[in-house]
């Protein structure tokens, strides 16, 4: 299945005059990328609030542009040469120098197109399939390697690896692999750090496929587990299904993540849970919407997004578990489909 | 060897007095990588022209953060907690909606710590000749295997593979393979074509080692190159050639630039090579100093830089050679080290 890009520039269009603007600049390369199929550094692309649209990009991308179904023109200075009093820019990306440089009669708006971007069409829907089933077999067929004394680094690589093996066009973001006390960390970056019996070993991890980012984490045990390692794993697993059943269309960010966080939080972890329940995934890894204690926001129907809720107890260890799901009336579609039992290996 | 960051941190004190500030709030992630040591998606560091300096960042990486030789402090909004009236800003990535929420009294400014990263010390340099070193030596092992079949996209990853088994943390970018006519798209990313005897194939590619990038790119001939092959490989080698020996500390950006393009103008392919020769390597892919037709600025000693002439015909091919070297009084030091002659596969 391709993609409509006009479809989708007449959906932005259709936006403009409730923010009081009659086009947009749009600069954001994976905005950019969404509303024309180029996938460049230096472009940028005006949508008129009538539908019609410019792309403009350099010397380096002009050959490609040229193919696409929308006008283009060359140019070094992109948004320079787009830029119109009266429209709008996208104030989160655009740094303050261009901004300045630009001149006066631009209006600062906030998301739009990752507004648009955050319900996804049956082409991407598609593909995050794709990049989630690479995600799921490449954990598979590595798993056997998840033993005592491999490094956190070579088991990244082995996932990392599988996973282009597999069609992944690369990982969809540094992989994370943390073991023992490092899995206290939610962001940890994997070491030479050997993997030893008693760990929990917590892998984060995802394919992109044709642009598309799934992410996954599992959390599995070197051995048989302690009490506080049991515990604190059935409690993220009680969590995370939580989580998951409360994603649904209509539901409120907030809500979604409390659905999860309470569960923590009534065993007397809330503090050890320090960050949001989820994200959306699409173009980018972390996109719109996001579900976390302060969001707001209904969730629409067909937002993939995830639900990953952790306990990290500093010093000791942690656990998390993420899948990447999609909302539908009648209940989420699950994407990342290895089992979340604990894998005792 | 590793980082001294408070010399750094003293170093950029030194250039604040003359930018009319008392302080500059870094939000860049590399910077603040550069000045502090840690890697985050959310932090900001306050340095003062003191010397003194304050880190902000959330609580996914404060653990971290604290293991540091700089004071910090929790928070999730790192720049507004920062912020004080009359410190500089960095204007080229701080987004508009960011320096709107900070409100008034902040002083934007153009590059400043990118000036500092341009110059590499010896730990940042011994990195980059290991990252070059991977490089070289994933292209010998990878070459027996570029050969009519394999598709440009298997290529790449098999670059991409024996990098990350040599021991790189990843590749430095998106690995480019180009063959036959895709090779006249300087930009290009790698497809299911098939290489084909005939075809000159362009690659470009390099490891990122402990942070530090190294870019290097080689053309090959499947099969004896046919005239026109032969005639615009010569020109771009003996142009690439011109262009590292006009690398040296005190040259002006635009004259390196042109030592090389002169020898592509020169045979009537001017037309034909149509971006910048080169650009700095370092935390990042493409960074201070620039080479280009309109740069300005004289090269510093201990720059690392890439020198990459190309020639690009539309629908036929094209031909890039590019190395990796570091500006040095007496002759720059080159480090990829693979051969230029036009390998014949």
């Amino acid at each position: 299945m391709t993609f409509d890009y006009p479809a989708r520039r007449t959906r932005l269009a259709e936006l403009l005059p409730a923010r009081e603007v009659h086009a947009l600049l749009v600069t954001s390369p994976v905005n950019v990328h969404y509303l024309t199929g180029l996938v460049s550094s230096n472009a940028a692309v005006l949508v008129r609030a009538d539908g019609t649209a410019l792309l403009a990009t350099d010397n380096r991308y002009i050959e490609v542009a040229r193919t696409l179904d929308v006008p283009s023109v060359e140019a070094s200075d992109v948004a320079g040469t787009l830029a119109a009093p009266g429209a709008g820019i996208e104030a989160a990306s655009m740094s303050v120098a261009a901004y300045h440089r630009l001149g006066e009669g631009l209006v600062p708006l906030g998301p739009v197109v990752e507004l648009l971007r955050a319900v996804k069409d049956e082409a991407e829907l598609e593909r995050l399939r794709t990049a989630c089933a690479i995600t799921d077999r490449a954990f598979a067929d590595v798993s056997a390697r998840i033993a005592p004394g491999i490094t956190e680094r070579g088991l990244a690589r082995l996932l990392d690896h599988r996973m282009t093996e597999l069609g992944a066009d690369k990982p969809a973001f540094d992989t994370i692999v943390a073991a023992g006390e490092h899995g206290a960390i939610p962001h940890h970056a994997p070491t030479d750090r050997e993997l030893r019996a008693g760990d929990l070993v917590t892998m984060d991890f995802g394919a992109r496929y044709q642009g598309y980012h799934a992410d996954m984490t599992r959390t599995v045990s070197l051995g048989e587990p302690v009490a506080w390692q049991r515990e604190i794993y059935d409690l993220v697993a009680a969590a995370q299904r939580a989580g998951r059943h409360a994603v649904t269309p209509g539901a409120e960010s907030g809500n979604v993540d409390a659905a999860a966080r309470s569960v923590i939080e009534e065993a007397g972890h809330g503090g050890h849970f320090r960050h949001g329940l989820g994200h959306g995934v699409g173009l980018e890894i972390h996109e719109e919407p996001f579900l976390g204690p302060s969001r707001t926001g209904r969730l629409e129907d067909r937002v993939p997004i995830t639900v990953e809720p952790g306990i990290y107890l500093p010093g000791r260890g942690g656990v998390r578990i993420e899948d990447t799901l999609v909302t539908r009336e009648g209940g989420p579609e699950l994407l990342t489909k290895t089992t979340k039992e604990l894998l005792v290996l």
